[in-house]
C-alpha cells in the first residue's frame, strides 16, 4: 500500500525512458495517438485513390473492389471500436494500410502505388478541415439565428449603450444583440473564404514532384469533393495555409464570444443584474444555492487563449522551413484538432445562455435614463431646430448638462426659463427629444437604433437564416 | 561639457513626468504621435461627408464649398510639411477640424454635424488600411511576376527535391519557383477577400447609435469607394476585424516569405552554393570583401516576429472588450501600421533578390543526383514494367540501394546480373529510368516536375500576371 | 494645389523604391533610425573599451585620452541635439566612430581594436537593458508605496470579494489593494532576477571567437558595472536571452496592470460605482462634461497587447537561429523599446490613478452584505460552535440560504425557531457571525481579511518600502 | 457494415449535444479528463492538512488517522487503475473527496474543514508545477553534461564558425557546443528563480478570504515543502504567475533547442555532412534505406511552437481577469501539462542525439580554411606587428584578400613580395597567423575558441555536473 512517501515520488520524470533511444523515439515520433482521429478521412481517400487507379488501369478491377471491401470492413471495425491501433506502425495511415494487406493480401499492397505518406496525409487533413468548417459554420449559423430571434424580441427594449462602460446614448436590447449577428456573419464569410481555398486536392502529388504513373488528378478530386486538383506538387506537400486560415478564423470567432461572453459576466453582476441565467448555463454551490455562477461564460471568455495559442503554435512551426516536406509540420493537427474542439464547445455553450437568458427590461432601462444619456439629442435638436453650427450646439449642450448637474436634475427636469438663460433661441420644442423613447425613435438613419430600424433588421436576418 | 559620469545617468525615467498627472495622460492618451498618417484618409471622408450634408440639406451649399475649399488647402498644407499639428489637440481629427474653423470660420464649425470621432476614426482607418491592401496586393503580384519568370527561365534547371533537408527525388528549379508562386497567389487571395469584407462604410454610425439627421450613408459609401454602408451602427464603432484579417493575411505572406529567405540563406552557405546574390543584395565587410552575407534575407527572414506580433498584439487588445467604443482600440493603428510597413519592405527586398540571384545549375545537379534520388523512379518502374505490387517493388528497391551503398556504386552502375540476383525479372528496361533527366521527364502527372509541365505552367502564370 | 483626387492616390506605394536595389537595401538594413537609442550605453562602452586597452599597453596613454575626450564632446553634441546621424553609416556605432575619426584622428581609428561590432552591439544592448530595469524597478516600487499607502487607509473598508463578478464574501479594499501588492512583488523579483543573469559583459568576444589582443575583459566588466565577462564568445554575440527574459517580466507586470485596470473600468460604471477618478486621469467630452472616461485604465489594460506582440515577435526571430550572429537578430530592439515605452507609461498612470481614486465605502459595504454573503461563516459556525462535519453542516447552511431567499431577508433576519426547524442544535450565538463586520473581523488566519491582519499588512509593506 | 457514404458522415458535429444544455454544460465544465494527472499532489495536500486539523485541534486524532488512512487506499486504487473517475463529480478534488467519505464515513465529511476548492487547487497545482520543474531541471542538467562532455572530447577540432551562415572565423566544435552549455546553464537558472518564487503554500486562503478556523498554515506549508505561507488570500487563489514564469523558462529553452536541432538538420543535409546521426535517431525509408532524415531534430526545431503557443494561451486567458477566482482560469493546466511534456520529450531526444551524434572532422576543417577565414588573423597581426591602426589594417586586409580571390590563392599562398605590394611593412612573420591551427591557437581571450581555453572549460563544467 503506498503512503505518504510515495506520493512524493512523481515517476512522470523517471523511468519513463529506460529503453533508451528507442523509447524516446517512439514517444516524439508516433502521432497515432493524435491522427487516428483522421480515419473516415484516410479510408474516403484510399477509397477515391483505388478507384481511379483501377479506372486508369493501373490496378486490376478486381484489385480494386477487393479494397474497397477491405477499407468498408476497417472502417466498421474502427467505428465499433475492435481496431486494435499500434504505436509501432506509427500513424494512421500506415496502421490501415497494414490492416488492409492482412485482411486482402497482394491487392493491399498494390493501393498505395502513385501516391506516398506525404500527399495522403494532406489530403487526409484537407478533407478534416473542411468538415470541421461545415460543422462549425452550421453552429454559427445557428447562434446567429438564435440571436436575430431575441433580437426581434428586444426590437424595442431599451438598454443604456456604452463607451468606455460608461452610459453614453439609450439604445435598445435587440440593436446591441444585432451587433455579434454581424460579428459573426464576418467569421462564416471567413470560414467560407477559407474553405474556398482550402478545396483543392493534393492526391497524387506523391512525394513531392509527382510521380510518372498516368494518374486522373482529376477524377480523385472530383470524388472527394474538392474542385480542383493543386498545381503544384511541392506546394501541395508542404502547405499548411488551410490549416492556419481556419485557424485565423476561428480566432476572430472566438475574440467575438470573448466579447459577448464577458458582457455576460458584467451583466450578470449584482450591481448590473440586466440579465439572469438558469441554472442550466451557471454553477451554483451547495452552501449558497441562490448564487448563480456565470461558468460558462467565463468557459468561453477564456477559449481565445487556447486557440490563438493553437494559431500561433502552428504558425510558429512553419517559420522559415525550407521546402519541401519536414517533419516539423506534423506538429500541424493537434492545434486543429484543440481549437476545433474549443470553438464547438463555445457556440454551444453560448448558443445555450443567449437562449437560455432573460433580460430585465425595468433595469436596463433605467441606466439608459442616466447620466444626461439624450445631451446628444438636445444638441441635434439646437442644430436642427435652431440652426446653429455643430460645434456651438454642442457647447450650449455642455452647458445645460451642467446646469442641470447642479441642479441634481435630469435634462427634462430643467424649466424652458432656465435653458433660455443658457440659450435664449430654446423653444418648448426641447422637451419633445429628451426622453429615452423619443431618443430611440429617433435614431432612423440607416444602421441606427430606432425601434422600427431593430425590428425590421431583426426579421430579415431571421428570414435570411430560416428555421432551425 | 558630459563627462563619463553623466554618461551613466538615464534621464529616460527621470523627470519625465515631472509635470504629475497632465503630462501622464498627455503621453498615454495622445495619439497624433502616429494617427497623422491617417490625414489624407481624414480628409477624404470629410469631404465626401460635407458633400452629403449639402445634399440632403442639411449644411448649406456654400457651406459645403467653403468647406471643400479649407480641406483643399489643409492637404496642401500638411502634404508640403507646412501644418503644425498639435499634441493638445490630440488626434489627427480634432487637428484637421480646429484647423478648418481657424481658416473658414462658422462653416468649418457645421462639418462634425450628424457624425462622432467613432464613426470618423473607423471610416478614416478601414481607407487607409484598404489603401495598403491595394498596395501590397500589387506589390505581392509583381513578386509573383518575377518568381514566374525566374521559373520559365530554369524550368528544366534539375536540383535536389528536399524532405528534411535531405536529397529525395530530383526536382527542377523552376518547379521550386513556382511552389512560391501557389503560396503568393493565396496570400493575394485572402487580401482581396479581407479587403472585399473591409468594404463597409461606417460612417453615420455616429457614437454608436446612428443619428436623427436625414443622412444618406449611400451616397458618402459611394464616394468613398465603399460597397454600401454598415449595417449596425455599434458594430460599426467597435468592429476591429478588418484590420485582424488584414494582419493575418500578412502573418502567412511573411511566413511564406521566410520560408523563401531560410532557403535562399542556406543555398547561399559555402557547403551549398546553389545560388549566389550581387553586392546589391548583400553586405560584405571591408576585411572580407569577397564575402556576401544575405542580410536582406535575413531581415525578411525575421519580420515574421514583428508582423505575428503586431497580430497578437490587437488581438489581445480586443479579447473581451464590452461594446460599444473602448478606448482600448485606440491601440490598433500602430500594429496595423508597423506591419504593412515590414510586408512593403520584405516584399520589395524578396523581389529584388529573386531578380537578382545567380543559380549554379552544375551545382544543383549534381546533389540532385546524389543519394540515390531515382531509388523511387526504380520502384515505380518494378510496378509499372513487372506488375509487382507497390510494396513488393518498394522492398526490391530498398535492397538495391543497399546493394549499391554497399559497393558505393550508384544505381545506374549495377550491372543488370547484381540487379537480376536481387529480383530476376529485371532487364535492361530499367537503365532508362535512373538518370535525374529521365526521372525528371517521367514525372509528368498534373503538378508534377516534368519540365515540360513546368514550363507550361510558368507561361500560364506569366501569362495571367502580364507585364510590369 | 491638391483636388478630391489627389486625395486618391497614395503616394506611400508608388515611387519609394524608384531608386531600385540601393533603396531598399538602405530602408531594411539600417538601423539608426532606432538604435541612435543606445548612444549613452555605446559611448560608455567605448570609454570603458579604450581605457583598457591602454591599460594592456594595446594603444598608447595619449591615444587613450584622445579618445576619451573625443567621445565627451560626442556626448555633448548628441546630448545636445547638434550630432547629424548619418543612414548611411547604418548603425550608432558606425556614427559614433566616424565621428570620432574625424575629430581626432588615427587615434580614433584605434579605438575598434580587439572588438567587433557585434560584441559592442551586445554589450550596449545589455547596458540600455540594464538601465530600463533599473528603471521600472523604481516605477515598481512606487507603485507598490502607493497600493500599500491606500490599503492602510482602508484596512477596515468593507468591499464584496467577488468569484466568478458574483458577490462571495466580504473582504476590505484595503486587503483587494494589497493583493496586487503581492502580484508587483513577484514582478520586481523577476526584474531582478533578469538584472542580475543579464549582468555578464560580452565586450571582448570580438565578432564571435574572441581576439588574440591580450585585453583584460574583467578590467572593461567592472568599469561597466557588469559582475563578470561573459564565458563563451559566440554565446555572447549570439544571446538574447537577456532581452526575452526581460519581455517576459514586461508580460506578467502588464498582465497584472490589466487586471487592476479592468476593475477600474468596472467599478467606475454607473451601476458599481465602487470609485471615482478625478479629472485628472478621466476624459469627459464638450457635451457631456459630467462624464468621466477611464481612458487611461483602458489604455493600461490594452498595453499588455503590445508588450507580449513585442515578446512574441523577438521570441519567433530567435526560433531556429544558428549560431552565431545572424542579421536577424537586429530586431531585437524596437521591442523592447516599445514594451519599455509602454510600461513606464502604464506604471506611471496606474501609480497615479491610485494614488487619485476615490472610494464610496457605503456603497461597497451594501454589496458585501448582499447576496448571503455570510453563508460561509454560518456553515463555519455550525462545525466550531456544533461541531457538525463540514459537508453536513455546508447543506445545513444551503437550507437556511434557500429559506431566506424564499423569505426575502437576509440570513440575520431569520428567527431562531425557523432556524432551530432546519438543525434543531442551533443557538443564540449564531447571530454573532453573521454580519459584515464579524464576518471580516473572524478571518485571523494567517493572509486572511481581518481588518487588524491588513492593517499590519499594509503597514508592513509601507516599513519596506519606506518613503518617497 | 459501413458503405462509402457513412464514411462522409461526420458524426463530431452531429448529435454529440443531444441532450441539450446537460449535456453542454458537462462538457464545457469537467476538468476530471484532464486533472486527474494532479492526484498525487491532491492526495499529499490533503494529508498535510488533516494532519494540521488535528494538531490544532478542529478534528480528532482518530478522523485524521481514518482520513490518512483512506487518502493512501486512494492513491493505491488511483496507481493500480482501479479508481473509477467520474465526470459527474467534475474534478479530481470532489472525486477523491467523495470517495473517501464513501470508505470512512463521516471522517471523510470533516476533511474539507477550513479550506476551498479555490486554495486546494492552487496548492495542487503549484505542487505539481514544482514536481515538473524539478524534473525538468534534471533533464537540463544531463544535457548540459553531455555537452560538455563531447565538447571536451572535441575541444581542438576545427569548425567553420558561422556569421549569416557564411563562413567567418574558425572556431573549434567543442567551442560552439559549450555555447549550449552556456544557454541551458541560463535556462536552469530561470527554472530554479522560478521554483522559489512559487514556492509558497496558498493552503488556507480558503475560498478568497481566509477563515475563522485557527489553522496553522506555516505547518502545511513545511509538510509540503513549501518555504512559506502565501501572504494574501485574494492574491493566493487568483495567481497563476508560477504557471506563467514556468511556461516563460520553458519558451527560451524550447528557443535554445530549436536552434540546435536547426544546426544539426544543416549539419546532417548532403552538402554540410559535418555531422551524422544513428539509426536510433533518424528515421529511414523502406526504399531509400540508406537516408537517415533528422525526425528528432525536426520535431525538437518545432516543439518551441507548440510550448510559446501554450504560454500565450494562459496569459491571454489572465488578461484583464478581476479579483478573485473566476472559472476562465481552469484553462491554466492543460497549456502546463502540454508544455511540459513537450520540454521532456525534446530534452530527451536532444540529449540522445548529442550523445549519438558523428562529426566529421576533415570535413569541418575543410569548412574552416575555407574563404579567407583568417583575415582578421591577418589584420590583427598588421595591428599588433606593425602598429597599424586598427581601421588602416583593416582596409589593407581587404586589398589582400581581394588580390587573393583574384589569383584564385589562400592567403597563406601569396607570397611577400605581392603582399609587401600592398603593403610595403609587411614581413615574413605574417606566415604565421593564416592557418586554421594558428588561428585558434591565438584565440585566447577569456572565453575565446583557442583549444586549450575550450578544454578548460570543458572540464571545467564537467566538474560542476559531475558524474551521471
Amino acid at each position: 500500500m503506498p503512503d505518504y512517501k510515495s506520493c512524493l515520488a512523481n515517476p512522470q520524470w523517471g523511468g519513463r525512458f529506460a529503453g533508451g533511444p528507442a523509447d524516446i523515439m517512439r514517444d516524439i515520433n508516433a502521432s497515432i495517438g493524435f491522427d487516428q482521429r483522421l480515419w473516415r478521412q484516410d479510408i474516403r481517400g484510399s477509397l477515391a485513390h483505388a478507384k481511379m487507379l483501377a479506372h486508369v488501369g493501373i490496378i486490376s478491377s478486381d484489385d480494386a473492389e477487393a479494397i474497397e471491401d477491405g477499407l468498408n470492413a476497417i472502417a466498421a471495425e474502427i467505428a465499433e471500436g475492435r481496431f486494435e491501433f499500434s504505436a509501432a506502425l506509427e500513424d494512421i495511415h500506415m496502421n490501415i494500410e497494414a490492416r488492409l494487406s492482412e485482411k486482402i493480401g497482394e491487392a493491399g499492397k498494390r493501393l498505395h502505388t502513385a501516391r506516398s505518406r506525404n500527399d495522403q496525409v494532406a489530403t487526409d487533413f484537407r478533407l478534416w478541415t473542411r468538415d470541421a468548417i461545415d460543422g462549425l459554420s452550421a453552429q454559427v449559423t445557428s447562434l446567429m439565428r438564435a440571436l436575430a430571434q431575441r433580437a426581434n424580441e428586444h426590437a424595442a427594449t431599451p438598454m443604456p449603450g456604452f463607451t468606455h462602460l460608461q452610459v453614453a446614448q439609450p439604445i435598445t436590447f435587440g440593436h446591441h444583440l444585432l451587433t455579434y449577428v454581424e460579428m459573426l456573419a464576418r467569421d462564416k464569410g471567413r470560414l467560407e473564404d477559407a474553405r474556398a481555398r482550402l478545396n483543392e486536392c493534393p492526391l497524387g502529388s506523391a512525394a513531392l514532384a509527382g510521380t510518372s504513373f498516368p494518374i486522373d488528378r482529376e477524377m480523385t478530386a472530383r470524388a472527394l469533393g474538392f474542385d480542383r486538383p493543386t498545381r503544384n506538387s511541392l506546394d501541395a506537400v508542404s502547405d499548411r495555409d488551410f490549416a492556419l486560415e481556419y485557424l485565423s478564423a476561428l480566432n476572430l470567432l472566438a475574440m467575438h464570444l470573448s466579447r459577448l461572453a464577458e458582457e455576460i459576466v458584467i451583466w450578470c453582476s449584482a450591481p448590473f443584474q440586466f440579465v439572469t441565467l438558469s441554472d442550466a448555463f451557471t454553477t451554483g454551490s451547495s452552501i449558497m444555492p441562490q448564487k448563480r455562477n456565470p461558468d460558462a461564460a467565463e468557459l468561453i471568455r477564456a477559449k481565445i487563449g487556447r486557440i490563438s495559442g493553437d494559431y500561433l503554435s502552428l504558425l510558429m512551426v512553419m517559420k522559415g522551413l525550407p521546402l519541401a516536406y519536414a517533419k516539423d509540420s506534423q506538429e500541424d493537427k493537434e492545434p486543429v484538432f484543440d481549437a476545433t474542439e474549443a470553438a464547438t464547445l463555445s457556440l454551444a455553450a453560448m448558443e445555450g445562455m443567449i437562449r437560455d437568458l432573460k433580460a430585465a427590461p425595468e433595469t436596463m432601462r433605467r441606466f439608459a435614463a442616466a447620466g444626461f444619456s439624450t445631451a446628444t439629442d438636445l444638441a441635434d435638436w439646437l442644430v436642427r431646430a435652431l440652426k446653429l453650427p455643430f460645434r456651438t450646439a454642442h457647447h450650449i449642450t455642455g452647458q445645460l448638462v451642467s446646469l442641470a448637474e447642479r441642479k441634481k436634475v435630469d435634462l427634462a427636469e430643467l424649466s424652458l426659463a432656465e435653458m433660455q438663460e443658457v440659450a435664449p433661441e430654446i423653444h418648448e420644442g426641447v422637451y419633445g427629444v429628451l426622453t429615452v423613447e423619443s431618443s430611440l425613435a429617433s435614431r432612423r438613419s440607416f444602421g441606427g437604433t430606432a425601434p422600427d430600424n431593430v425590428a425590421r433588421e431583426a426579421q430579415r436576418w431571421c428570414d435570411i437564416l430560416g428555421e432551425e
